[in-house]
């Protein structure tokens, strides 16, 4: 195991960027998807699977994993990667995300904020300092600087406020960090709205702070996704072109191709996973609700030439009726087939752009979606 | 695929037996554990990691596939192994236990019995030949004949009733059952309550119509284990040695156990996937309880000598914080370590008995049980 982490821009092709993200725990390429793994599992499916779908990296959460197991178990066990058996990458968020949406009595001074367990009601406080120590007892490979993410619409003195005090605490988390092992990486997190200038003054300013790579927070969060790839394009050319993008929380697949042609290197979202639990399946033919009754008769698999035994193998009907009989492998079925879409689809980006077809492999792709999944017989 | 079905007896050791059915579709093992795949799904599994745990056969249910996809569905879709991606053998429940147990409004007659979806409303009437009928339309390749399973305490009088009743739909289901292919089996299911001469009058009425095996039904159902036992040895020397005999919704690995040393050859329980869903661990130690938060600090695996993953790679600690999460994996990685125990018990007492030493292996392996599970650390 060395002990570097760096990131290597293979190709570019446009915008679009290939490369790849070295770790002590291995490479991850990219332009890559990190399936979120919340509670320390990837919800409905073995760590392995994931792995064969051609995962290099998933997600953890440190909110989630801080109430339960708690980052001190999880550390005196022998960290994440051993606890959910998952040796490769992975990458934690700051906490700071879930804090504000899912943690009760919430209060943020410029120390950091004091909130109570959604669970239990268990009163903690997470600072800068604290968030990278959680991060760090896990063990995480990608950590990330705790931020304050205001939601939208809001004022731009509110966001602007949120957006300084953010830096103020990338600088506390970059010192934070010294403490941790050679090989981790921390990211600092752009923030800044909807407001281009605020977007430009956060990206400036952590450049300045210097990371290992940088995070695109506050974005997907409502807003229409103009607005998303326009932040976008205000942000990344101020980011140094050699280290990687983390475009956070996204997203759909088109949000993801479009944020790539834009020069986005790393994705994460609940969508596929969550997608799976609700009857939704994504294909190269767009997304397929499997609740809808026309699937019942159809013996036909969600995409045949797939290379995913769920989407290749099981009937339309099949899957219709586990989903009406609410059975664990109706879920487990479609979040396979939906983590081996977005893997594939990143699969296939990649070689576009290592061959210099990026914009017609992106025309093709939305042509599929486009098209629209063939009806059900009758 | 050849077109009959057969047993064949290969060993006995004491009145151990060890066997063979022969199927069309498969060779089933004997002492054989099958499991339950209730809705057309052994429950948070995928079908070919049941089938690489060293199932043989599964079970479906007629009472909840007749409602939910229906049987003329499953038919038009080729039958509940196409279905259900399962190609070796499916033994298939007559409804009768489940419609007595789960529909509403039910009224009962020579004819048969009619009552109420539990999940529409919808009425059905279901009738010997109907039961049949809808087997042969999932293409079951072990059908069983409608019966009433009177629940216990009940009258000398009323236990009479129901099995004499259950004789002449037996007769019905045979008649019934001629039209279907060749290779597929009827069996008779033995009633007669907590009562040896009824138990003796249904055996020998049974055997009289001749099936191609025999099910000894309403037992493990709220009785002591010596009330089962015990009807067992009334029951198992009247049946005619050449047939198998399936002991229904048994059991424990303990039931299972002692029923084999008393000649009988097959069983199903929702037990190991039920407790599997429940936090509960089958070992060669006994039972687990997971949700114990003796578990939360501990690394060790349920079974460290165990073939199956789940039991072998996954650290207590992290199916106890899985349970606690609620997380799809905790059940899923339980209900696999239960199947793998229940597949490794049949075989172990398989190897015994074609070895001649059922006895010495029966105490070594109660051994373990009593022994139970070694103590966490501290």
């Amino acid at each position: 195991m060395n002990d570097t982490f760096d990131f290597r821009l293979k190709a570019t092709d446009g915008t679009a960027r290939l490369g790849e993200v070295i770790t002590p725990r291995g490479t991850i390429r990219t332009p890559a998807f990190m399936p979120v793994g919340t509670a320390a599992t990837v919800k409905g499916m073995y760590p392995n699977q994931v792995r064969e779908l051609g995962a290099d990296i998933v997600l953890g959460n440190t909110y989630h994993l801080m109430l339960r197991p708690t980052a001190e178990r999880i550390a005196e066990l022998g960290g994440l990667h051993a606890f959910m058996r998952w040796p490769h990458p992975i990458l934690t968020d700051s906490g700071g995300f879930q804090v504000m949406s899912l943690a009760a009595l919430r209060k943020l001074t410029e120390k950091g904020v004091t909130f109570r367990s959604h669970i239990d009601g268990t009163k903690y406080e997470m600072t800068p300092e604290r968030s990278v120590e959680i991060q760090g007892l896990l063990g995480s490979d990608i950590q990330m600087q705790l931020d304050e993410c205001v939601r939208l619409p809001a004022s731009t003195d509110e966001i602007a406020r949120a957006l300084r005090l953010s830096l103020r605490w990338a600088e506390r988390s970059k010192r934070a960090f010294e403490a941790q092992p050679k090989g981790r990486a921390l990211f600092g997190i752009v923030q800044g709205g909807d407001d281009h200038g605020l977007r430009e003054e956060s990206a400036r300013g952590l450049t300045d702070i210097g990371f290992q790579g940088y995070s695109i927070g506050g974005l997907a969060v409502g807003e229409p996704q103009a607005v998303m790839l326009s932040m976008i394009e205000t942000v990344a050319p101020i980011l140094p072109s050699d280290r990687p993008r983390y475009l956070m929380g996204v997203g759909t697949p088109d949000d993801m191709i479009e944020a790539i042609a834009r020069g986005v290197d790393m994705f994460d979202c609940v969508m596929p996973t969550r997608a799976g639990r609700h009857a939704l399946a994504f294909t190269r033919f767009g997304k397929i609700n499997l609740k809808n009754a026309r699937h019942a008769d159809d013996p036909r698999p969600l995409d045949e030439e797939s290379d995913c035994p769920a989407a290749r193998d099981y009937s339309r009907a099949y899957l219709h009726h586990l989903i009406r009989c609410d059975e664990m492998l109706g879920s487990m079925l479609l979040t396979w087939v939906n983590l081996a879409y977005y893997q594939s689809l990143m699969q296939g980006i990649r070689a576009a752009i290592a061959e210099g077809r990026f914009e017609a492999h992106r025309a093709q792709v939305g042509e599929g979606w486009a098209r629209g999944d063939i009806p059900a017989r009758g």
